[in-house]
């Protein structure tokens, strides 16, 4: 399962939005499509965010009558200026459009086929950074669990939010290998059931024992001692440590401090933003209301009734008893810790504060 | 809005699982249909549970062909053990039909006319007093709401969920009478979504400001400190003071003492389960997989994966504040304040320890 590559000249993903009920792939030359899907939640994950990010502006880059490096750059920071508009919270947009353009701005010679191939390599390596980054997680993560566990995981962090295996996720599939997992409790996720279509879907095919619960049962399993570790993935993480991640992930931090429960964020580096100091200074996104009002054509909510729909939520460090990244796993205190990984980071990266890179 | 009633010699109530799209009455004189409604969430709400079985017993006895008390006792057992097989939880159903019960094992005459008059006076009285309990709830909630304040509360706890203006949500709408009310943020309550369908609807037309959020919204709204209270029902009280409620409840209870949120309970005297020490000894309702994984039409949980989808959670009595009844707050210690209410309630009751009432 890739959830997005290059495929001959084009961006080639799979519409999220139809899984588990169907398998649709979609090909495009054209950098809005690829934009609409991040918009939309066709392409979701905030590393594949990120990789779809890098092909979106590469393919714009290929666009048929660029015929000097003037104009591929031209396209290039018109498909930059859009993708960067399409989430405001995956910080992995902004590191990979941050790299593509620092790829157009060190470019030297003349040739516009020289620059589309410096993009194209380089979000290649993004996504291929991203495959060896999930495998590591996986890694250091199940070196965590020591023993045949319940898991609970939040959200779909698993193939396609990614360019690999996942990163939460990979840390249940690479216990399971070790024969660690004895089966894995998955919050449905609202509002969009990213938990129950897709989470569900993709430990089933990896043939693990799942349970789909609604996400206030959570509690209820952990108050009965039946959850041993939660896992989840990140959106973006601030250099204090909080990590703004799918909405409900800060209630399932409150529930494992209550009940003693280890709580572990797992993300790549491309996930942690220098820029930001805490997660007050982190963009909560806002979706749409019908995201929660409406579930397949059914209406769920009284007409008239204000609708209040975050796509994220803040979690403070001091709840994270770990945050397990490619290069090791971070412990409190998270400022040094994460100051520390950074620094030592080759690929250390520099992303605009929170938004729009501008040309 | 009256949920159930008898009306002519039938039972009539509202389709709940229609609202908000349809506001369907069904009237019936066959005691299976109310036991169907019953248990298929036609009529919910613990209170009206109560006064459903009630009147669903006094239909039963009132059946063509009965010609001696016999067999209207005949039918009326026959109701009785029925209507006792519904649902496990909400214990007002147990302690509606004990009050049958005692009355058909407490007539002494050989009138069956005599002994139907009796049955319907019965269920009439348990319908009024609910009523009046409402009521009484809404003033002595109200009382602890000193200025404007943001309400949050999960499930339906209104008019549909009684025989009057609710218990939880009758001190909302007694509260916004008093200008206290700034508004009401409604979980949506999955699985069946009584929050937003529901609690919307009625507050709506009560023309109280709400907002709909998914139930793990709430988390993110209090940390930001814009939830001043929680009300919440109960299903079933045990006699220490934890409560049993719809699933979702004691993880709102685990988030208000994190955020030092004021966390009430409401409920009638028939809620309260002297027979039941502590919500260990509650029995918790597990519904079918189907109302997690279908909604409308639309299956949201991916084809081979188990769900577990409890009715009902338990709330442990350190968690809650106050509990409001139609007798006033009580406070913790609560199994010194839950009997010392039940010694003087000169209706108190003694509802089979639970289930099923035998003959």
């Amino acid at each position: 399962m890739v959830s997005v590559e290059w495929r001959d000249g084009a961006v080639r993903f799979i519409d999220q939005t139809k899984l588990p009920h169907e398998e649709l792939f979609v090909e495009t030359t054209d950098y809005r499509v690829v934009g609409e899907a991040i918009r939309s939640l066709q392409i979701r994950g905030a590393p594949a965010i990120g990789v779809a990010a890098a092909f979106a502006v590469t393919v714009a880059a290929h666009a048929h009558g660029l015929n000097s490096v003037q104009d591929v750059r031209d396209a290039f920071y018109s498909a930059l200026h859009f993708i960067s508009r399409t989430r405001p919270t995956a910080v992995n947009l902004f590191a990979a459009l941050s790299r593509m353009q620092r790829v157009v701005e060190q470019h030297a010679d003349a040739d516009p086929d020289n620059l589309r191939r410096s993009l194209l390599n380089e979000a290649t390596a993004i996504q291929r950074e991203d495959t060896e980054a999930c495998r590591r997680i996986g890694e250091y993560g199940a070196a965590l669990i020591t023993s045949p566990s319940t898991f609970l995981t939040h959200c779909n962090t698993g193939a396609l939010a990614t360019a690999g295996s996942g990163t939460a996720q990979s840390i249940i599939t690479t216990a399971a290998r070790q024969g660690n997992v004895r089966r894995v409790v998955a919050d449905e996720t609202r509002p969009l059931f990213q938990g129950a279509r897709l989470t569900a879907w993709e430990l089933l095919r990896a043939g693990i024992d799942v349970t789909v619960i609604t996400d206030s049962t959570a509690a209820f399993l952990m108050q009965k001692g039946e959850i041993d570790v939660i896992v989840v993935g990140a959106d973006r993480i601030a250099s204090n440590g909080d990590v703004a991640n799918k909405i409900g992930t800060y209630n399932l931090a409150v529930l494992a401090e209550k009940h003693n429960v280890p709580f572990y964020v797992a993300a790549p580096i491309s996930t942690f933003d220098p820029h930001t100091q805490s997660g007050r200074d982190i963009p909560i996104e806002e979706r749409n209301e019908r995201d929660v009002t409406l579930v397949g054509g059914t209406r769920i909510v009284a007409e008239g009734a204000r609708v209040f729909a975050p796509a994220f939520d803040m979690t403070p460090n001091e709840l994270i008893q770990a945050i397990v990244t490619e290069k090791g796993v971070l412990k409190p205190p998270y400022t040094e810790a994460i100051a520390a990984m950074l620094s030592t980071d080759k690929n250390e990266l520099a992303p605009q504060p929170q938004g729009v890179p501008t040309r």
